[in-house]
């Protein structure tokens, strides 16, 4: 294995979800923003926007939506939007047709320009001593969120980010050995779940020494419970709130 | 600014398109899988696979499709996989229905999995010291992609990536200034596009001095060009691909 300093906080990476009552610096937080902007973009149309929330009611008002005391509590809140609306707006007043901002085809290039500035962000973040953890809940009542946030059309809040001095020391979390996930050539079709035996076991290990939560199911017990197992959520929302912004449609039907 | 070596690479970005005759050795690369491996992963579905691809007809294959010709030339290919499939298969064998895996939501969840992975990996590479591109012309041919690479359902090849010993320098290419991208609170809806003047002009500088290529449009004038005109491209074939894969469906409609 290499090591170097930057390898040596991914290889170490734990999502912090207790934070010290602080907020970045001014340096930090342009730090950071610097680092958002260098990120690689699919063919140099800069399709990510980052919102940094302060505002205490709005703050409360997504933790509320997140169902998570920590959204919005200790340390920093940001919010990584998919945007087109700025290009639309750029195309709209220099004269032109929307072209294909509304396309599933441009709203996925979008998706990989957020996306890739989430990690970017935060291997910055993990460089500096900090720690964060990814908020997939801003998708939980997507229809709601939008109407917090009050965004344009073109516009989709992918993931937020909580940010801050790390007041926990969480375990390593045990991932996937690589035989299961990395491969040369083929993809494998032959899976077979028994093969998973051995890493259910440091799974259900992991859980039995971790200090914040009593959840000990391995990780086929996880895979084939509850978060996986049809059920009604406002998360079956988001194609109804990508469309309701214009994103993700296809280019006849515009 | 803040400065250390992840951050520096980080600010230092620039896309590497010509590598030297060498390949990664066996601990560069599992020193990536690794990287690879300990991203964070939305609900601990550990959604994302990598493929390296080593072989030359496929690499052939593969950079015929793409039409660049760094693509699966010098220096090491990878595909970054959306991958439902594993999870399916350990629900299928554990005698449980599908659930909601074909979900748009479950997708999403999957879409970020695999890109903050592309960006984990990204960085390693660049704190070794070597170059990448990221490839996301493997979806302009969404369909025959899936056949070279020998696909099954519930998987979605979104970008690749090629590395390498970088074997030119180019320029940093200037990004949005920060006063269009991070905005703290509220997302400003009145953007004029006559702001961007400077930045057009910072943009035409740029591609004035580059040596590898003549074009020499500005930022809006690439907005509102070509790359997002109107026009026809295998690359609409992208939702298609998704539903043929069983991805990004309704649950109610599955």
């Amino acid at each position: 294995m290499i090591h170097n300093t930057t390898i040596d906080h991914q290889l170490d990476h734990r999502s912090i979800r207790k934070f010290k009552p602080t907020t970045l610096s001014q340096e930090q937080l342009q730090t950071l923003y610097s680092v958002f902007q260098h990120t690689a973009t699919s063919m140099f149309m800069q399709n990510a926007t980052l919102l940094h929330i302060t505002d205490e009611a709005k703050r409360a008002k997504i933790r509320e939506l997140c169902n998570q005391k920590y959204v919005g509590a200790e340390g920093d809140l940001f919010i990584f939007v998919v945007d087109l609306y700025r290009n639309q707006q750029i195309r709209k007043q220099l004269g032109q047709d929307d072209g294909r901002v509304h396309t599933t085809d441009i709203f996925f290039q979008a998706m990989e320009d957020t996306l890739l500035a989430v990690q970017n962000v935060a291997n910055a973040v993990e460089s500096m001593g900090l720690g964060y953890v990814p908020l997939g809940t801003v998708n939980d009542h997507p229809l709601k969120m939008l109407e917090v946030l009050d965004l344009p059309e073109l516009t989709f809040p992918v993931l937020g980010m909580q940010v801050g001095i790390p007041d926990q020391e969480p375990q390593l979390k045990p991932r996937l050995p690589l035989e299961f996930t990395c491969f040369e050539d083929e993809y494998p079709r032959d899976f077979k779940v028994e093969n998973l035996k051995d890493y259910d076991e440091v799974v259900t290990t992991y859980y039995d020494l971790r200090d914040a939560n009593r959840r000990i199911d391995s990780f086929t017990k996880q895979i084939t419970g509850a978060k996986l197992n049809l059920h009604e959520t406002d998360r079956d929302q988001i194609s109804e709130e990508l469309h309701r912004q214009g994103l993700c449609l296809d280019w006849h039907t515009n």
